[in-house]
């Protein structure tokens, strides 16, 4: 069983390696929530996964050293464990699913990993690397359900006791839970009055599921823009400790998530990756009971592709109101567009891209379909626009 | 004459107001230098410039608050105003041109402005602040060229040199001048052996002309992504400032800009505007004698619209050849996308759009055109493509 003088321990060890994380104030998140960002997404590697992997290589024997490590993941851990043992001067080798996204294979590669390309899915590499682990030796660090490894993610909670001894609640993210088991441990042993939440994608609630339950439950499918939490089945040991020590796991959708994306870009220039963004999603969307509480959440990486990015963006902005494509048949003769463009601009939306396309199976035989792109206020002033383009005599489609 | 002791008063006095931004380390920047970001896009309103306004404020006579303050800005002075002018309680005027996005005009209301929209451009919405000065008796909160703007501005050096001592270089972006001034003067006079180095948009290089002169030089125009720094001309206090504690001015283009950006996303986590992004881009280009020495690149703020910043990943992912769009001239019969799209694949290349158009004047008659947008790992990868679909027997037209 974990003990508390182990994670006060692993803080030590950690000193020169990770960084004590900064906790900002995020004061336009949730006018009734005092919201304060733990950012681990600005933790070297880009999460907070480096923590725990580090402790645990950190404490293997001379013997298990010299064999090297080996680490089955396509993200955070993949990065974490390479770094963790670059620093302790070990050889680690990392399987990744072959379709693993080129930047993630890469920075695992920078900090000094061998990595094997696997054909096929997660599970392909993850029995890879089992095969591998038997075949050479090496010890294999698991990416959650390993006290070492909890221990290591638990340095987070007491550094936000240590940073904010006035905090009151800590909302944070589970995949399959060994960061939140760390965090709420330690928050829960040294300041039991301090309230622990867990938030997981509802596209894959396998912790929330398995509490509800009373067991170990196995999701068959998860699907979620937060990948570094999509896992199918919780821990053993987070399992046991989340039971114990967390106050309540909500679920965030999708749609959640990328808001919560865009409003960390918006409001406070920060990078969330999905699985990053799920705890302030839950206290945007008030999923848990924090209302006027000083309240940190837990920002637990920051590794999102730039094109997933850019996906998220456009949907926030849709989602907000601040982003719409108007489709408009018109007839085919000239100044059509122009009278189109003349409405918006007069109504104070902003053009942004205009699609003209005169075959069209809805439109007329003598007609031609425009897609106008525009920037918006919110969703009323797409509403005023509306009203302007149909009194003007167009034929809004959409 | 600026005393260095009013930057150390100002330091007491934004003590409970401004946040004392982290520095992180950014080793993957240019492995040629040891870069460390000083985070004033994490600071509140999302800039530098509230250490300035508020202390400006802060010092203003009893009967000259009673009166309020006003200021002309599209960006972040003016969010840096509206917000030190609430935290001391006054009212305060914020003119901007009728034209500016619509995000920074909500943010600046949010933080309790009057806000006065004037038609035109910046120079009209100046000219109507001037006037509106005159007619109420308001206070003019001008952006840089103020002392005590200065002296607020220059409490990052003070902070630079205590959070790292042991700091060699700085480097600064510079728009009219006053961020500069106030951090050179600090730490020269602290610290006389750490560079300052200071660096303009190649789109608007007002103090580096000015410098070079020898004389205040007023540019025409100016034109750059880094608007926060797109300044006519220098101030006459900034002027000499610079002229006497900083090292050397230099300037980048927008293509190194747009990639300081995208790098310092991908790496960093951090949303960084173009005005913001300048210092990182000189020291990821060598634009100043910084190898080897351990430097403070100041991250001066992350104002950017959302939409711009979807336009610079695009550019970026472009420019380091992470994504190319082929374009293929093809007879029209089936079976020819399928065999492009095999091509591609067989090669690793991720394709994330294609267009498909049959009437296309470079085409031949019976020939249709597609474009194929993928992703890629680097410039060899796409030449490597380029040649597979070549001895495929297609007619790459790109």
């Amino acid at each position: 069983m974990l003990e508390i003088s182990e994670i006060f321990n692993a803080s030590a060890v950690l000193k020169d390696v990770a960084r004590k994380t900064a906790i900002i104030p995020a004061p336009r998140l949730n006018p009734g929530v005092d919201i304060y960002l733990k950012t681990e997404n600005l933790q070297l590697t880009g999460s907070f996964k480096l923590r725990g992997a580090y402790y645990k290589i950190s404490q293997l024997t001379e013997e298990e050293r010299k064999r090297g490590v080996i680490a089955c993941s396509a993200g955070n851990h993949a990065q974490g464990v390479a770094l963790g043992a670059a620093h302790c001067g070990i050889k680690s080798l990392i399987c990744l699913p072959a379709g693993a996204p080129l930047s993630k294979v890469e920075a695992t590669r920078s900090y000094g990993a061998e990595i094997c390309l696997v054909p096929g899915v997660y599970d392909d590499a993850y029995a890879r690397a089992i095969e591998l682990q038997k075949e050479h030796g090496y010890t294999f660090i698991h990416p959650f359900d390993d006290p070492k490894v909890i221990a290591g993610q638990g340095t987070i909670g007491l550094e936000i006791l240590e940073q904010m001894p006035d905090v009151e609640a800590v909302i944070v993210p589970i995949g399959g839970g060994g960061l939140i088991s760390g965090v709420a441990f330690a928050i829960k042993t040294l300041r039991p009055d301090v309230k622990v939440y867990g938030v997981q994608s509802s596209g894959a609630p396998s912790m929330a599921a398995s509490l509800k339950e009373g067991k170990l439950c196995h999701l068959a499918d998860v699907a979620t823009i937060a990948d570094g939490i999509a896992v199918k089945e919780p821990g053993v040991n987070t399992f046991e400790m989340c039971n114990k020590y967390v106050d309540e796991v909500v679920t965030v959708s999708d749609d959640e998530t990328a808001a919560a994306i865009l409003a960390l870009m918006e409001q406070q220039k920060l990078i969330a990756e999905g699985a990053g963004a799920v705890a302030v999603a839950a206290a945007m969307f008030d999923k848990v009971p924090v209302r006027g509480l000083k309240t940190v959440c837990l920002v637990s990486g920051g590794n999102i592709d730039v094109t997933t990015l850019n996906r998220v963006i456009t949907r926030g902005l849709n989602k907000s109101g601040r982003n719409y494509a108007f489709i408009i048949d018109l007839p085919d003769k000239p100044g059509q567009l122009s009278g189109v463009c003349s409405v918006i601009a007069g109504h104070g939306g902003n053009i942004i891209s205009v699609a003209h396309e005169r075959i069209n199976t809805s439109s007329s035989i003598n007609g031609c379909s425009i897609r106008v792109e525009l920037e918006t206020r919110d969703h009323e002033h797409i509403s005023a626009i509306r009203s302007a383009l149909t009194e003007g005599g167009y034929n809004v489609m959409n």
